[in-house]
């Protein structure tokens, strides 16, 4: 079964109050990958440039991440250098160089499309669609987006938010695409885009789900899980798809794809989530057990419950 | 038994998405005061101008709020303008005039003094330390303040922290005060200037509650209460207050103060929030059920419990 992960993989020079760290392994597809090798098996699509070495492989194959998808490039990976000030939330960009990723068409092995599940990363909306129809026995077909592509192909994104069931983005990009500040309303707005679920993402607030009515079977009554209020938060990089590939990684190991299994799912992803942003990178990523994911989820779980 | 609550009684004059309504009854010792009016007697302390009418007066008799020691001072009582604008968070304030609250020097009835439960609302720490003093018995004293009052009084707040058992504040404010933008790292600097436990609002996506280690003998977990997401938020003023309300009006309502009341006064804060906002100024406060508020505070918990 397993996942298959559609993204970016990058190095990224990350600056944050704790330090600065260069050139680490990252990226969508990374993060995503690592995060939900845990649950379940991934099978990345990519691509990486001549600097993509063989210990670079090595970190994905110790989690049995499928890389045959990879496409190997002439020329450097992309290339991403940014810096954390006060708000952590917010990423101050001092580089970002596409390179080989500049001319992604991702192209997926044909073991790969029997996948029932399927995580669309951040990229041009239209290739998005593309991998899209290269897999359409999907049972469940996840994407993110950002604002640059809210902005700059939004008829190409309207098209592809039609045939994705379920899109995970945060606040600020939640808002900028239904063109709406409060944020129930900017969920109905863009479940009426086509998905039948939105994940919205609140940083270090947690994250919510909304369903369109009927959705799943299972209502349309909203869902949250708690982030961690988390004391040393090194980098922030990678928080987001290291929630989608917990979120995604956790459906995809269970039968069912019911009412119980998302919220599950999401408490999941924010276990995830918190993890990534303790250590710079993928450092904490790489070096959990199912236990310490358990254990954190149990503690997540205590954060909101009453007895 | 009930709470003594010490605020300002305003009339508000409030523009939203919504429209504009005209000097509407408002104040923290009014938003707080009905909120908590759902589970225990309150016990007032303000002042009001000539403006403040018998049919003012009734609205607070109505929940069984006792005003003995609202003080009537010639002059006009305190006037708040403000608008809200797409970030409802944020009000830009347009007037205010504080009238009859220039002078205020709260004086604490006789028979208010064997309350156990006391809230300061956001007035002058030197005034809050002052009223403090005249409650010695107290079992829990709770408080709120601003950045005027952190920025501009910063050593009399200090001392009055010393004497809080709790301080409820939002994000900005609690950041502000321990001068660090992490959150629970600022949780532990606000702790370490006297309150056993912070409330830290996050506005609409909940609240935590923080405590010192030891603090009520119930270990120092936090706990999170979430926010409903809501669609129509008319007029958000006074939902910090009615949080308050809410909270505080829980505790009193119990025997015993041990982590699950905690906890729970954290979903009924939240639950009267949610409701200040619905409408403007306090009308929905003003008519509630008990049963309407346990119905929402089953929603809440459904919002955010697994099975």
């Amino acid at each position: 079964m397993g996942i298959v992960a559609v993204g970016s993989v990058a190095f990224d020079t990350v600056t944050s109050r704790y330090g600065t760290k260069e050139r680490l392994l990252g990226g969508t597809a990374v993060y995503f990958g690592l995060a939900a090798s845990y649950f379940t098996q991934v099978h990345v699509v990519g691509v990486v440039g001549d600097d993509f070495t063989r210990e670079h492989e090595d970190v994905l194959r110790r989690h049995d991440i499928d890389i045959s998808g990879v496409q190997r490039t002439a020329g450097k990976t992309f290339f991403w250098s940014g810096e954390y000030g006060a708000n952590v939330n917010e990423a101050k960009t001092r580089a970002t160089e596409l390179n080989v990723f500049a001319n992604f068409n991702p192209e997926l092995p044909r073991d790969y499309r029997d996948s029932q599940f399927l995580f669309l990363g951040n990229i041009d909306p239209t290739l998005q669609g593309n991998v899209r129809r290269q897999m359409n026995g999907a049972r469940l077909v996840a994407g993110d987006t950002m604002n640059y592509w809210i902005n700059n192909t939004h008829p190409q994104l309207i098209e592809t938010l039609k045939v994705m069931d379920l899109l995970i983005i945060n606040d600020a990009e939640a808002k900028s695409l239904a063109v709406e500040t409060n944020l129930p309303r900017a969920a109905q707005k863009v479940l009426a885009l086509g998905p039948k679920a939105l994940v919205m993402k609140h940083g270090e607030y947690g994250a919510t789900i909304f369903f369109r009515e009927g959705a799943f079977g299972i209502g349309h009554h909203p869902f949250r899980a708690p982030a961690l209020p988390i004391e040393e938060v090194r980098d922030p990089t990678g928080a987001g798809d290291s929630f989608a590939g917990g979120f995604m990684g956790y459906i995809a190991s269970q039968g069912e794809l019911n009412r119980e299994v998302l919220k599950r799912a999401m408490f999941y992803g924010s276990v995830m989530g918190s993890f990534a942003v303790e250590r710079f990178g993928t450092e904490r990523l790489q070096n959990l057990t199912r236990e310490e994911i358990d254990a954190r989820f149990q503690i997540f779980r205590e954060l909101t419950h009453l007895e």
